[in-house]
Formats: C-alpha cells, sequence, structure tokens
C-alpha cells in the first residue's frame, strides 16, 4: 500500500528524519540512528574503505563513533536542503559534531553528507549515503578545521 | 511545460547523462562536463573548500583537473547505480581515473561520486554533487590508492 503526499509533506517527512538522527546522535543512540536505513544501504563514509554496504556496519561504526567520546556530544546539521518528490528524494547539509574525546582531544568538525532517499511502503529509507570532508592537495592531508 | 516519463525511462535518461560524462572527462571537455548543471549546483568536492556554489567554478576546476593530464585521461564509472521518480533522481558510484600527469606521475584513482537530479522544463539537471575519498583515522591522509 502507497500513499500520495505532496512535495511538501514529503519536504517535512524527511525533515523529521534528519531532526531524529541529530537527536539520535545527541542521545548517543546507535540503533535510533539507522532506524530509517534500507538493510542493503550503500555509504560511502569518511573513513575508509571506499565504501561499504548493510546496515550493521553502519551502526556498529556509529557506536564505536559515540564510544569515542567522552562525555556530551554537540551536534547539529547546518543549512540543510531537502528535495523531495513522489517516492524519491535527497537531502544534503554540513554536519557539525562538538565535545571531548575520551583521550581528551576537543573535537569541532564540520563535514558534508548528503542522504538519498526511497519511499517504500509509505516510509522514507536511506538508501544511499554520502559523508566526507575534502582534502588539502599539497599534504594530503583530510582537511578537519574546515568552518562554512 | 513538462512531460510525464516512467520510471524506466528516467533512469535511462540519467544513465545517458552519466555517460556523455564519461566521454566528456575522455574528451577533456569541461564545457561538456558541466552541460547538465545548474548554475547554483552546491558541489561537495574531493579538494577544498569544504563547499562551494556556481556552475562556472566547476566547470574551472574541471578545466584545471584537465590541464594536469598528459596525454589521453581513461575515465570509468564502476558500478552505477541509479534511482529515479517523478522528478527526483539520484545515482552514485565510484569513478576511476587514469592517466599521467604533466609532471609525470602515473595516475590510477578511484573515488566516490553521488549525484542529484531534478526535472526542469522536462530535462534533467544535477543540483547537488558529492565527490570524496575516504581517510586513514591514523595518518589523516586522504586515501587516494584505495580500489573497490
Amino acid at each position: 500500500m502507497s500513499t500520495i503526499v505532496t512535495p511538501a509533506e514529503a519536504e517535512a517527512e524527511i525533515r523529521a528524519i534528519m531532526d531524529a538522527r541529530v537527536g539520535a546522535v545527541r542521545a548517543k543512540d546507535a540503533a535510533a540512528l539507522v532506524a530509517n536505513h534500507v538493510p542493503d544501504i550503500v555509504c560511502y563514509d569518511l573513513l575508509e574503505p571506499l565504501q561499504y554496504r548493510g546496515v550493521e556496519r553502519v551502526r556498529q561504526r556509529a557506536q564505536q563513533w559515540f564510544d569515542g567520546y567522552d562525555g556530551p556530544m554537540g551536534y547539529e546539521i547546518v543549512g540543510l536542503e531537502v528535495v523531495a518528490a513522489f517516492d524519491v528524494a535527497f537531502s544534503y547539509g554540513l554536519h557539525h559534531v562538538t565535545g571531548t574525546t575520551k583521550d581528551g582531544q576537543k573535537i569541532d568538525m564540520h563535514w558534508r553528507s548528503t542522504q538519498v532517499f526511497q519511499r517504500l511502503d509509505g516510509m522514507w529509507k536511506i538508501m544511499h549515503e554520502h559523508g566526507s570532508v575534502p582534502f588539502d592537495m599539497k599534504t594530503r592531508k583530510a582537511s578537519l578545521d574546515l568552518k562554512p
């Protein structure tokens, strides 16, 4: 069964999912973070490898990420753009995390994140996700300190 | 004026655009490369900065990229996935470039690339593009030598 939604309704639904995701990071809740991923999501992640497939691996990586922080994580998405049609949608924006890692490092990092969604049985699901930082051509270092 | 296309027709149209893009790189034709970009495209590129906006900057970067190569560039997209609805679509895959730079460096590099499209006045246009390589957590170096 599928329900027709307007583009505005679809956008509101996608924004609600992305808001829930921000809440999931702030709560360090890895299961909630992947609640809207399809089982065989193809992920282009910030860290190696080049790509991987499967929601369980995304969940494990999120858990490791959360476990690396001592105390609260600040999280927001800056300038989230959402475009939604009948049953395909995408979003992109700059994700911003702050906090202190367990080895005492202060983190204040922005990266780029793109999600693509399909509406399956009336529910929006993330089919593919691409997160990254750019790199510096001269040093070949990943650029972890850029600000928007 | 807008024409209704089926998902299969839409996918074929997107694949044709991505095929043309491969041809544009092989021909080192920067104008052809951006023929399907909207003027205010938001680009998350492999190199700094974090983001930029505007097709002219994408074209200039492509020209610099092409100018850096001595002789032919090999180019292909490995495992291109396309999902298209009525007027929104996305594609992702691993882009693979080979060749020799003008300073004599042999290049054989894969990166991740995600495009999102809207169908505007009957034509598919790239609204947003995200290209990247991951990085190595220990060295913080960009991973330029990964193979799929």
